[in-house]
């Protein structure tokens, strides 16, 4: 059997957003900015695409900006609304510890700049508290940071509650939901977002393509500086292949989150309950407000990175975390930050289900993982160190 | 008669880039920070075409960093170098009048942080002229930033002497080789260069895809924060078709430039000697240091949008100059800075050859913009006092 179980690091272009780019690659390939015919046609194309986006997360066209991934829209969302802060001698950020290095990094890159940002924790359960975060504006906060639904573990945030009291503060709010578009309904008015980033090949859509929304008004700062594309917000040939398929898988997406999700959902904690039955084993972030798709577990007494190669050879791919630090060898920030000790973290394994995914491939992968989890605490010193009483189980 | 000649705007993504990028949407659609082995295919396919790139402009692949575009590469490495020579108290750049705007906008936001640049003119022929850059060196100068080849005017400059001085004084050399990369052999060794920019969809690869060359021992700074791809230089999930399509479209674009060279620079000699013979036009730009595919022409008492259109409505798929600034009323700035004047500057035609033309196409074109030409003089108030004697022809 042969699973793809690694929808969160990236997935498969549906073939609908492939067959909505090819004509803009074979046939009406013209540069956007030019005023001939061709060019004309692709402009039209970025500009319909661009009102397809907008509807899908209830905003206007004007307010998507086109980027390169959701790397580059939270670098773009975040260094904006500092810069807007620190003209209003505003520097002060709230965000949380389990934010995506495209997020934290580019704090950490403000925080030299004279920034201070407040980390909220997250808990066992892998979210923010609302009353901690109403807790930590000070008249200094320009900028609230948190995410949609975590890369990790899968967890979603009370992001109406939080968006309800940046509005009422005056404080800028925006989410990575990079997770979340095109998985979950987005709606950015009604959840009262100011800044959301969101990346194409999340939800079937191409690699490096990904969009800013920025509410009317919000002036961005250009991270790319040149011509006038995007409206000066970010300069360079548009991509217009990569932005038709955007749209197109971004409308497909949404089409089918409500029935995807229940049947995701069910898939997901059939998969809990079965991974649940190896000893010393534990869900990480919150079992019921998870991204449909999301299952991330511990193992006591392996290495990630083991299971990972072996389930390979079984056919099914998986991570342990994020995709982007996985040449890392510290533990993942996000298992830490909800309590997990480094060696217990060490040895997680995230499986995000695919849309067509079967109760068989559920089952095929409970039966594998827990044949590997086995055989691998058989040589494992630290497995035996907690079998012989050595040291003590925590999970 | 259909012809594209709009070749510096956008290229026709080639048949091999496309049968080259499809597998690694279709079927090796991992992420490359994955451990699986989907996702090491993905990696591996990455790296070769680090190689393969590199090889192309003979740099080693480690010199490579993979970037959304030509403009997202020229403000890294302008930005890269500044920040070096920040660091050692040099804050003088030398650059020139008829730059792209990924460059000169660039270097405006640099001038606001403190940083002052020379821009050397290139006179009427559009090429720096050596010596005048030698003597604007400071000892302040830590960046040179000249282009290779010109957007509009397709003039080619003396990289490799400017090159050699850079290197002599210990100034880092950048050069924006957009429209040079795959057209005319481009060694960056042999240039002595140390940091190049790069697009894919100026030679028949794929939109919202470039390379910066970085010359070994450069720290990069990163514009884009997040994971650690290209070894921490540019933060975001690898565009993996994209980057594939870039270097099977690169090796094929350099293994026919001289053949190439010699038939383009034939039917442009051409295309130059018919539009010469409208009256009271001119050629703009080196007649023979400029790119093989690039024709780029004023003529008197016209209005280059209406010339544009009127030649769209002929099948002829043409340009007044940059595409990137193609939204702007304000006259081209290549054309201002070879002393051309306003009113001219305004009646520019850019024609860029593909690989295919022939010279049925060209003398098509030659005929279609006499006729044009000679249809829109015929109501031009400007043509009418010109040929009055109210006012006097310049060209």
């Amino acid at each position: 059997m042969k699973i793809y179980a690694d929808n969160a690091a990236t997935t498969k272009m549906s073939k609908k957003a492939i067959e909505a780019m090819l004509p803009y690659i074979e046939e009406y390939y013209g540069n956007p900015s030019s005023l001939y015919s061709e060019g004309q046609k692709a402009k039209e194309a970025v500009e319909g695409a661009r009102e397809r986006v907008a509807r899908c997360i209830n905003a206007e066209a004007r307010e998507i900006v086109f980027t390169s991934g959701g790397s580059e829209a939270d670098n773009q969302a975040i260094l904006s609304a500092a810069a807007i802060g620190k003209k209003n001698g505003k520097t002060h950020i709230i965000s949380d510890t389990i934010e995506h290095h495209a997020v934290l990094n580019t704090l950490k890159k403000l925080e030299k700049e004279g920034f201070t940002v407040t980390y909220l924790p997250v808990h066992e359960n892998g979210i923010v508290r609302v009353n901690e975060l109403r807790a930590a504006v000070t008249d200094r906060t320009c900028l609230v940071t948190i995410m949609y639904a975590n890369n990790e573990i899968g967890t979603i945030q009370p992001i109406k509650e939080i968006g309800g009291i940046c509005r009422e503060k005056g404080i800028l709010f925006h989410t990575d939901a990079v997770q979340a578009v095109g998985h979950i309904p987005v709606d950015v008015k009604d959840a009262n977002v100011d800044l959301l980033s969101a990346s194409a090949h999340k939800f079937h859509g191409p690699k490096g393509v990904g969009f800013l929304y920025a509410r009317r008004g919000i002036k961005l700062e250009s991270l790319i500086e040149g011509g006038a594309q995007e409206r000066g917000r970010r300069a360079g040939t548009e991509n217009v292949p990569g932005i038709v398929a955007t749209a197109a898988a971004l409308e497909e997406a949404n089409a089918s989150i409500a029935d995807l999700s229940k049947k995701l959902e069910k898939l997901r904690d059939r998969l809990i309950l079965g991974l649940n039955r190896i000893s010393h084993s534990a869900l990480n972030g919150d079992e019921r407000m998870r991204l449909p798709s999301n299952v991330n577990f511990c193992f006591e007494g392996i290495e990630g990175e083991s299971l990972l190669l072996l389930l390979d050879d079984k056919g099914i791919s998986a991570s342990s975390g994020s995709a982007c630090t996985s040449g890392s060898l510290d533990p993942s920030h996000v298992l830490l930050a909800i309590g997990r000790v480094h060696d217990v973290a060490h040895g997680s394994l995230r499986l995000t289900l695919g849309d067509d995914a079967t109760e068989e491939e559920v089952d095929y992968i409970i039966s594998s993982v827990e044949e590997v989890v086995t055989y691998l605490r058989g040589f494992s010193p630290v497995w035996r160190d907690l079998v012989n009483g050595k040291s003590k189980f925590i999970l």
